[in-house]
């Protein structure tokens, strides 16, 4: 209820804020018997991490995750996976600045307000730092869906954007440059971009895309919790996404039914794939792909004029060093949270037939 | 798990089919001492009804809500509240030429596969006619956040879209035509549109924008079960939805920060709301606003080439009284989910602070 | 969270009062597949009803339950199945008595300042006619796990109890008597003694054992969600229950270790089964057996002295007609919500291992 | 849904194996605002942890509690509590005797056949360890209601019991002896008869009631959430309980209605509490009080024969120090998780009523 936890069967707890002791959680209803690639999990968080190229945060914190329990032998005994990121770069005096006063289109506000108090040292639990352990449990929900193929990467940065259908992209390029951009010469483009708003102490959105292969049919619950309902509530959980589309998308709105509607092969795969790989909550079995828009970056490192808690107007100015576009560090992102609905998912669809 | 109830502190749990005896819900933890205006939860239906104008499924449904409980001497009691609305119209016999085949961009499919059996009547359970239930109960949800103003309207049919900002619009012209557009030239535009496009055999999509108004500050849980998240899987929960954005949605991903950021007036209020009135998935009192794509209906009076389930290829052709577009009937709903969202976040804020 | 929901994957919600129109409840997640015997559903309704026997309550209310979703042609489709049971008799003038007053050891004080209201007409929801719904959910999971057999009866009523251990009691006897007591010599007794008390106008307390025979080896989850800790709740949540043991129980409190470890033989069933079927909180494919103590009914027909809403004394005395004794009407209750306890654990138990 | 997680709105989640390399838990919901006194919960983990008499086992586990996040100076913020508690002392030689073999009555045997294998190096998650993480949350909840007071003690060991009502009992002793009972002359004999115990190799079992006071009306939700039903599964989740019983329990059973009835003084208490404190699932003000039944540990040190993985008879010896009696240390486990469930009954009753 407090919302600090995500699925049902395959069900992920997270705690921390981004200056306390350290972020973590807690992943219960992983099915026992998985042979976990630890690897593979600290492979996943570096794609995340700070520092990792010119483009992003320059902080340096390595992220390295500590787990507690829940595995033996290298293998998940389906009791729960207790882990923990440590916080070793927490410069609290750096925020000391920001203590008494509501950063712009920042939560600090509405923590005071909802909560009455509020930890000033940081984004304290908004800050998007929470989505190192998604990334975590993602990494370990990918394992457990070995056969599913999850890919994210950016399709526009700023009005810089892929006009090419994913089809027509070479996904082997994604992890080749820092914008992870599968079209080189846009990567180039976005990359100099993101470079130049950089120097003007300005921040920049953009989207992503994210596209699922080799999902088995019968995925997802017709009412409530359609498959693309929890897809887009898990996309629009992250930090700074403004809005989810997939399949045909906000496009289709203005499409009519003889153009829409996708014609059955004689396999049950279909011709077309406006319905984005999910008919009636429910997937068919073709990729299922959607966007992610993303905000630009509140903290920018311009003099803004803000409110503090007496009410009254403060200049206040970003320091330390912050993402100028979030989109290349969300990608991995992005696809956990995708790969924690689809192994939820999958864990609830052995619930519907009987079994005699 | 299986999906059929949404929300947590108010909670909406529905059943039944489009051909079945009848649909209902039960509405648990709607708080006790609310004096519930029966009339005002039946209007709301009304809006949703089939057959209320020249523009939407001529079927002939009077969808009378009866209640069972959690209600006495017109005062919620605290207790949970149980309806059914009777089937009077399901006419089985339309639909016996559809048992074994499977509607494009339909269900019928998918269900099959995923429950080795369906109820070929009719969409079953993944017809829009579920949703009458969520209009009942969002209607209680609205009663009992009586100072919240919820406002959807059509604001594209097809390429045929609204340009204005909301706040430029008269919101009492929208229920004045069937359409539900408050732009009156637009609206014309757009039914003359659905009209054309219904003569052709054909359906086609649109966009409904929703505005809430009076939204006290501090709704939402800041992680996973953040106020748009949730108002995301709402929208997209609802039939025939394919995208939805809030605030400054996929055009802010083009934006940068310096543009984006939304400024403090002295009372807390900002002097943008490029927001959409939530911070870090929190409320900030000002208006929240969203818009919801939705795709054309797929059942088409033109004749398609489809599947049965012996792997056949059929020809299939769309009989009866279906929508030619969805969004005028789907106003209502699109507000009765926000209530319920509402509804949810404002009983689940009590829990937020310590009280001594 | 207003707690009219039980279980997670078989789970059903009730609703309805005793003097409103109608009981009912939604059974989400029954898996599809189950050919349903819906005659057999309504006798295990018989079995709870009034005025079956000269020993219980001689109201004469049908209990009818009509099904409205979730079975085609007699099979169950995984959607929810939801049903009601209408109040044909409410005599509510015969509850004016009661509007202002709080009846000694009834709900009806506590009710009022939880709420601030409450329906005065009868127990409403606290009354044990909402258990008719667990009945009919209770009949559906019991053809769901067609392979383990439950069966409860009357082990006490008063100070007459049974001495014998199950395994040397007839089952087929249980129903052949008003009580449900399964040695016909206390049967008789058990009887005599609550025409007795019922002639003392005064009413009595029981104890209803159940015996689960034929449950797989690994329902359960270890820690909070132990086997014995659902069932616990289970039948503490059934009106007038006062205490749960299972296995040894309460006298496995003055046991030794080396008394009471059930040692194994080859195939892995145990000697002795003082653990009760469960161990750690999961079934050990032994026979499980509880205990439930139910207190005298509260509504007696003698005159009591009571408060009412004033905070005057008044006297108050029972009108109308309720039960003597509750354990013969309680003893399909108790199956029913043991069955519940099962078909949900049989679910969740597909959850735990890995399938590749 | 896996069984980790304990609570609605107060919601513990917990973690870690008996020999991995930490337990620990969240808390999700602890509202803002509370200040907390970090000394008095490691002063309840100090009455929970090995070694502290001569009648425990004698294992040596310091049991310190470590935090993450959710406090900042001191207070609660209203986001989760995450904490740690490492495994020190794990001599994970101890345990490769049972590395193969099922021990009579433990867990070793249903979790290999729930899960297809299990962590052999002693209990896993099925061992009693995990209640440390309990008594952390306990604490907090008790923090959290100061005003209520929560007093467990050990009622009984073996055959020898207290007969005095709690009325009668000087809480003050409770602490003053390792056996937890508050008659000194009692505890006397039940400290001789564990060491006895001991010296046979052989362990033995006992009860502990437990009495809540002070508590408001008003709390348990009515149907399958009583209050005294959450309090049953709260104890009965707690390791080697076998049964529970609140109020009258087993023995108002045998009671008549004219005996049993509580009549109300004008203020609203009532004269006797047959009832204990609770009626029809909601708390009435009066003192909550219940009895839980421990049975004797399994792990016993003498000679006793059992299965192995193989299906073949072994010979094996208890190892190690364990617990003769495990009573004196589940006290503050039992007042744990009494404070657990009246937290979150405390928080849910914030959603009962209109607020306007």
């Amino acid at each position: 209820m407090a919302g600090n936890s995500f699925g049902q069967g395959f069900r992920l707890t997270t705690f921390g804020e981004s200056h306390g002791a350290a972020l973590g959680g807690v992943i219960d209803g992983c099915p026992a018997g998985i042979k976990l690639d630890v690897a593979a999990i600290q492979a996943e968080l570096d794609r995340r991490k700070p520092g990792q190229s010119a483009i992003v945060t320059q902080r340096k914190e390595p992220d390295t995750v500590e787990f507690f329990s829940g595995i033996f032998e290298g293998i998940t005994t389906g009791t729960p996976i207790g882990f923990a990121i440590r916080n070793t770069n927490q410069k609290s005096k750096d925020y000391s600045h920001i203590k008494d006063s509501y950063r712009p289109s920042h939560a600090d506000y509405v923590y005071e307000q909802k909560y009455g108090l509020r930890d000033y040292r940081g984004g304290g639990r908004s800050s998007a730092r929470e989505t190192a352990c998604r990334v975590v449990a993602g990494a370990i929900a990918k394992q457990f869906l070995s056969e599913v193929k999850f890919t994210a990467y950016v399709s526009a940065v700023g009005d810089i954007s892929l006009s090419k259908p994913y089809q027509a992209l070479d996904f082997s390029v994604i992890e080749k440059n820092p914008v992870r951009c599968p079209d080189p010469q846009k990567a180039e483009e976005m990359e100099a971009y993101i470079k130049k708003i950089r120097k003007q102490g300005d921040t920049v959105g953009g989207v992503i895309r994210c596209v699922i292969q080799n999902v088995p049919v019968g995925l997802g619950e017709p009412v409530f919790d359609k498959l693309h309902a929890e897809l887009g509530k898990a996309m629009l959980s992250i930090n700074a996404v403004k809005g989810f589309e997939y399949g045909s998308g906000f496009a289709g709105a203005s499409m009519t039914g003889s153009q829409h509607n996708d014609h059955y092969n004689e396999d049950g795969t279909t011709k077309t794939n406006y319905s984005g790989g999910i008919q009636g909550g429910i997937s068919n079995g073709m990729d299922i792909y959607f966007n992610v828009a993303f905000k630009p970056v509140a903290t920018i490192m311009q003099a803004q004029e803000t409110l503090n808690s007496k009410g009254e107007f403060v200049t206040m100015q970003g320091k330390g060093r912050h993402d100028p576009c979030v989109v290349p560090r969300a990608v991995p992102i992005v696809e956990a949270m995708a790969a924690l609905v689809l192994a939820d998912f999958t864990l609830l669809q052995r619930l519907n037939k009987h079994q005699i």
